[in-house]
């Protein structure tokens, strides 16, 4: 048995839980390495606290769970068979009684759980597994944040060729395009999020969509982007100059700078996260952009580009050595112009580092 | 008010239900245009049954939804505040009285439901609105179906590059990032999933994915890919020849090819969708490859490569004009090669036309 299944079962026997349902795909891959979007197909991991766990999944995934090296069981379910009928069958044979399961409520979707109430009606689906899975991933090990470097580090081979690709004339897209397929040259397929590349006022919609807008002279281009490296994203935002950006556009970027500066700066264990939002909030207002920065100040990372927790106003936990999270304050002026400034970083014994290494002084592209 | 949402409120009148929660992105896209996909935050299209609809969002998305044209109401919440709180004071402040609430149950996941129920304390979730929206999702519109044409142009367009960019000693990875390059340089800039490309006895994983593997002679190369177009979506697989495969290669491909023309030939309205799947898999079973051929025949299709309905055993589903799905026997001999061969069609007066248009004929690529 692995480490992290122990753990989870040493949890349930503290909760008395009998079993723990992992819907999640990504928290599978999390416990067991293997990895796949099921999509409307059904893919479970089953955890028992005192017999050894299964995988269920469709009949098409059985060689993919066996290939990475699962020596437990994995029970598959072609697409014509009932594939709830098939799990409760599994389920019933390990004769569990009084069935108290423990199940991802923030990932089971309503129908999910009405099927299952259906095969097992007898057992109690009371428990939810998210906060203790939560604060399994949130520190993460050496190992973990390995790899949360080379992800960070094929960012920083993102911006360097994606900032290369600008011109004046070009849109959006076209350079996002040549930022791609220069990480995908180098063999990296997978990102964490679509590249997100706005000049000019169309940075102000931080939550846009690269478009076929033209590049063009004297503007601030933003970009925010990640990489998927063995199953870790990265994350990080960047905003170049084209040109001779206006006074009030280098002012904008100065203040979110600074805001970016300060706050990982103070970065380091016993810190509240709300403290962290604070150091960056009150430097932007009072420089009178208050109400532009719309967003919380970052947001964990991981497994994918957004987990728990939030660096947010009214989050009090307190930072500890290994979390990581990212650092990404925002002033945006619709119609004008919009900036970030964004590294993710993991705590360390006095502070923290991050893992995107790209300058953050203003870049000036002619 | 559009079209789609008077429909739900007819529906809405018709069975008792004041409210409809709408929390799938993609749903929200095809009632209202505006997509967008939230992640952990929350996005919501509420519609009344005599009232104006509204949208839920994170605030900053704001910005967005106002610019898709969407002229009834929006509100935004702020990071740091409780969006359930917010959300129900909207819904208190329509005075609905005896609130019968109508969600998604296949996109509404049980922590969610659980805030829902805790501030609306009063309010019944308990009718399910997929059914009647899988309903109105099914037949296909003139205007969806030129979409969906356009996005199988970008499909053809993309096996022509991926065929082009095969060569011997190139992995599939390096093929999928060409044949990717050459769509974004047409300013197509997302598929509708990760291209999957398999050479060999790796393509007898259906749902394994792009790797380093090298294309060597004398293989069979499986492409399956989707772009797509204005929110629709395409889906379609090609097996290619390199070199001079074995004869139990070519046979393995003739039979996928009989399978799947066969299926395609005999689509028309009123055909059951299961019948269009015992087509195929007889054929397949009395060339004596039946236990490997472990997936459905196909599936839906339109805002996304993968829709209801099944095309599989069971379903007795009547095909009526419009429907839009897939046809895409394969067989994988684990270890040794797999074969599969797709195009999505949509049902006509009397039979179908298909999307994609690349060649089946197997084609050899020196």
């Amino acid at each position: 048995m692995n480490n992290k299944i122990e753990k989870i079962q040493r949890w349930m026997q503290q909760n008395n839980v009998d079993i723990t349902l992992i819907s999640n795909p990504k928290t599978i891959q999390y416990l067991t390495q293997f990895y796949s979007d099921p999509i409307e197909r059904v893919l479970m991991l089953v955890i028992f606290e005192d017999k050894d766990p299964f995988i269920f999944c469709p009949e098409l995934e059985v060689g993919s769970v066996k290939e990475v090296g699962w020596n437990h069981s994995v029970y598959g379910y072609q697409d014509q068979e009932d594939p709830w009928k098939i799990f409760a069958s599994q389920i019933r044979s390990r004769k569990v009684p009084n069935q108290v399961i423990a199940i991802e409520k923030d990932a089971l979707t309503i129908d999910r759980l009405e099927s299952l109430k259906q095969v097992l009606p007898s057992s109690q689906f009371s428990v939810n597994a998210i906060p203790m899975i939560e604060q399994m991933k949130l520190i993460k090990s050496t190992q973990e944040i390995e790899k949360l470097k080379i992800a960070g580090k094929w960012a920083d081979f993102a911006f360097n060729e994606g900032f290369k690709a600008v011109q004046l004339g070009r849109t959006e897209a076209q350079v996002a395009a040549e930022l791609q397929y220069s990480l995908m040259k180098k063999g990296i397929m997978e990102l964490s999020f679509p590249t997100l590349i706005q000049a000019g006022a169309h940075a102000a919609e931080p939550h846009g969509a690269t478009s076929s807008n033209k590049i063009e002279n004297n503007q601030l281009v933003l970009f925010d982007l990640g990489t998927m490296w063995q199953g870790y994203a990265s994350d990080a935002s960047r905003t170049v100059a084209i040109g001779k950006p206006a006074d009030k556009l280098l002012d904008m970027y100065n203040v979110c700078l600074e805001a970016q500066l300060a706050a990982q700066e103070a970065v380091k264990p016993g810190i509240k996260a709300e403290e962290l939002d604070k150091i960056a909030r009150d430097i932007i207002a009072k420089a009178g952009y208050g109400e532009y920065f719309i967003h919380r100040l970052g947001h964990g990372l991981g497994m994918s580009d957004h987990e728990f927790p939030s660096i947010m106003k009214r989050n009090k936990m307190l930072l500890q050595k290994r979390m990581c999270f990212s650092i990404e304050p925002g002033i945006y002026i619709p119609g004008f112009a919009g900036v970030r400034i964004e590294d993710c970083v993991y705590v360390t014994e006095n502070g923290c580092q991050a893992f995107t290494h790209t300058s953050k002084e203003l870049q000036y592209i002619d």
